[in-house]
């Protein structure tokens, strides 16, 4: 009765869920460029359950506060209204005021009811938003809300900051003889790190779900998706993903339906990893995507922390970007995370691609249970040169996993990032 | 009855202390370079007591597995042998039993019993050391051992890696009519990170100390010293500090003469604090040296971790190399510590050079009660455009304090690094 998943990775996003209207315009929210789209408007007049995920920064900006206590009000909702190049963090009482005008704006001129948009802002952290512009683009944007694929990708273009590309995917799959469609549109691209990153992901979908199991699937989602990049180890003010659900299709989820309901949550994390590998494929001034897998941990966590050590460390991250197989650099950060790895247990092995299931074509061992393979060295250069490789560390401890996205760190990052 | 401490700092390093003797040889480690100075010889005849503080990585060098056993081992010491070049870090078998040939041969060369040496090796991950011009090296430097200014230098030059400029100091002070020196030499310069660093000192004194005594006076100048820099915050698998006490001053140190216990304990820490600022103030390329001050945290950890998630983030590192004061970084990362700050509690100044007492003069609020003193954006550039400056951070919660040396990032870190 099931049917397999169909994936279009560069789909115009949003609008591609039945009932879902966006539009992106431009309305100088940086006050040094109005003709950059910098806000966009998600709508469905369908109420929509609705599930987010926050930063877990202690310092939230303005409209992560607000976005927490809607959510937990509970209710039904009907949009969200986005803007670049302002992260409205660190603006005290008057950040607050804004975060709220900008969304009774929204829902005023889309005739929603009161507390049924969320707000999200991206970009410097410290500035009070020029709320004159910021009302002025809620207007417009009301004016050329619709479901085309053209505002659908002027609003994935909208939200971006240091971005290169716009970042969205949609995914279908069949179910009874009706279509559920899952789509999300997303940015990056500094201050990326987990719990989670300056990244914001917007999903729609066209199911009929609960907000019980709408955030239940995007919180299963983004442990492997959102939760799972590094770029700079950097993690930010305003992370924010969200999830709208306004069940248009008329195929209702539930956990009764355990076939229906696992496919569902096969495609919400599809759509969450791709967007996710897209944020950290295009973090700043990168020039390779790693996959790291530590396998063979006592637990997860241990895996994890093995992980992001060694995603996060400028020595390895500096050796990736000069495709130098450093692997002592590795094996130092593994062993700074401190979980207990025993020196002489470890196989790790280097790896070309980015393959996404367990056969690892290609491998090529640099330690075996700790052993330097060292005559391996012109192979390991070969695959460290490439674009895209994968790091399989075995602890052989246990038998939990962690895979974690990184990059390399490139001089431009520090020549990008050294002034605002 | 006390008298002031005297600091050298670019003094010859440990034979200004009676009784040590050194050396430093060239015996191409690093097998392409048979004229730079890579080996390092610590003597005293006199017997020592001893202490040391060691890497936490799990990953640890075959030395410092060793020195380590040698320490919990007790028994009277005479010196260290140190190479550079090579870190015999991540070599199995061999790694320690070269390990153990390099002590057995400087113990041999200096007629000193058997366990009576400690060895340090700092470089190049993963590769066996040449071990037959190592021990070449040990036979040299036997030939050339003095307690000349000379030797001194050369020793403090050849445990050099990436380190521009070797680092030493010498603190005395006069205690009924006898002085009393404490002297050392340190390297540092990559893979910078407490708990320890790519980091090796050395510290000699000729008062008499208790294994116990040396032992908590080292721990305790470790915390504010080796333990409080970061350049990149990769912590190293060699990163040692070794202390050694050989009494010829005829003063002994004990906890009964609190005062002289006391001044002795200042006069280490004088020592460390100096070694470990030169170390920062030369990490990869830096151009920068910043204090970061974290007080007000209920406990010092919070307030570790408050300062070292800002001296480690690459945004903020990346800012300050810009020399552009992005507040909005250093309270994102401070955020991201996790501690349980509060925005509207935040007290944060800019201050001119890295006063080491209660005055700021010059302090530049930036955020008072968590407001932004925007006002001020000029003033704080005049002081991050300068090499050195200070973070005043007051997060108003408590009335624990933690102070950490970090270091800008800079291109020339990333092209330094990109291979080996």
């Amino acid at each position: 009765m099931t049917s397999d998943i169909t994936i279009t990775p560069h789909s115009p996003g949003i609008a591609d869920v039945p009932g879902f209207h966006c539009a992106g315009v431009a309305c100088d929210v940086r006050c040094n460029d109005d003709s950059r789209l910098d806000l966009a408007l998600v709508y469905s007049k369908t109420p929509c359950t609705a599930a987010g995920v926050f930063t877990t920064n202690d310092i939230k900006a303005a409209p992560v506060v607000l976005d927490q206590e809607l959510l937990a009000g509970g209710g039904d909702f009907h949009g969200i209204v986005i803007n670049s190049g302002n992260a409205n963090a660190c603006t005290g009482t008057q950040g607050m005021a804004d975060a709220r005008a900008m969304l009774e704006k929204a829902e005023a001129v889309c005739g929603a009811p009161e507390k049924s948009f969320f707000v999200c802002s991206t970009g410097r952290i410290g500035r009070v938003l020029p709320m004159e512009n910021v009302l002025r683009g809620i207007d417009e944007a009301a004016t050329v809300l619709d479901d085309s694929a053209a505002q659908s990708k002027a609003a994935a273009e909208a939200i971006l900051t240091s971005d290169t590309r716009s970042k969205t995917v949609t995914a279908q799959f069949d179910w009874e003889g009706e279509t559920i469609t899952v789509a999300g549109m997303a940015k990056g691209a500094g201050m990326i790190e987990p719990n989670m990153a300056t990244m914001l992901a917007f999903i729609a979908t066209d199911a009929k779900v609960s907000h019980a199991l709408l955030s239940a699937s995007l919180k299963s989602a983004n442990t492997t998706s959102f939760n799972a990049i590094t770029v700079d180890g950097d993690m930010s003010t305003n992370d924010t993903v969200l999830f709208l659900a306004n069940g248009e299709s008329g195929v209702e989820i539930t956990s009764q339906n355990a076939e229906l309901a696992e496919l569902f949550i096969e495609a919400v994390k599809a759509v969450c990893k791709d967007l996710a590998l897209k944020i950290a494929g295009d973090g700043e001034r990168i020039t390779k995507l790693v996959q790291v897998i530590v396998e063979g941990a006592k637990d997860v966590s241990s895996a994890e922390k093995v992980a992001r050590a060694i995603g996060n460390s400028l020595l390895v991250k500096t050796s990736w970007y000069g495709s130098d197989p450093n692997w002592g650099r590795l094996l130092d950060a593994a062993g700074y995370a401190r979980v207990g790895i025993i020196e002489e247990k470890i196989d790790l092995a280097y790896v070309p691609g980015i393959p996404m299931s367990g056969a690892f074509e290609g491998s090529v061992p640099a330690l075996t249970q700790g052993q330097p393979q060292d005559d391996n060295l012109s192979q390991w250069k070969e695959i460290v040169s490439e674009k895209e490789f994968t790091i399989h560390l075995n602890l052989n401890l246990g038998s939990e996993k962690f895979t974690l996205y990184s990059t390399d760190l490139s001089e431009g990052y520090v020549d990008f990032n050294k002034s605002e």
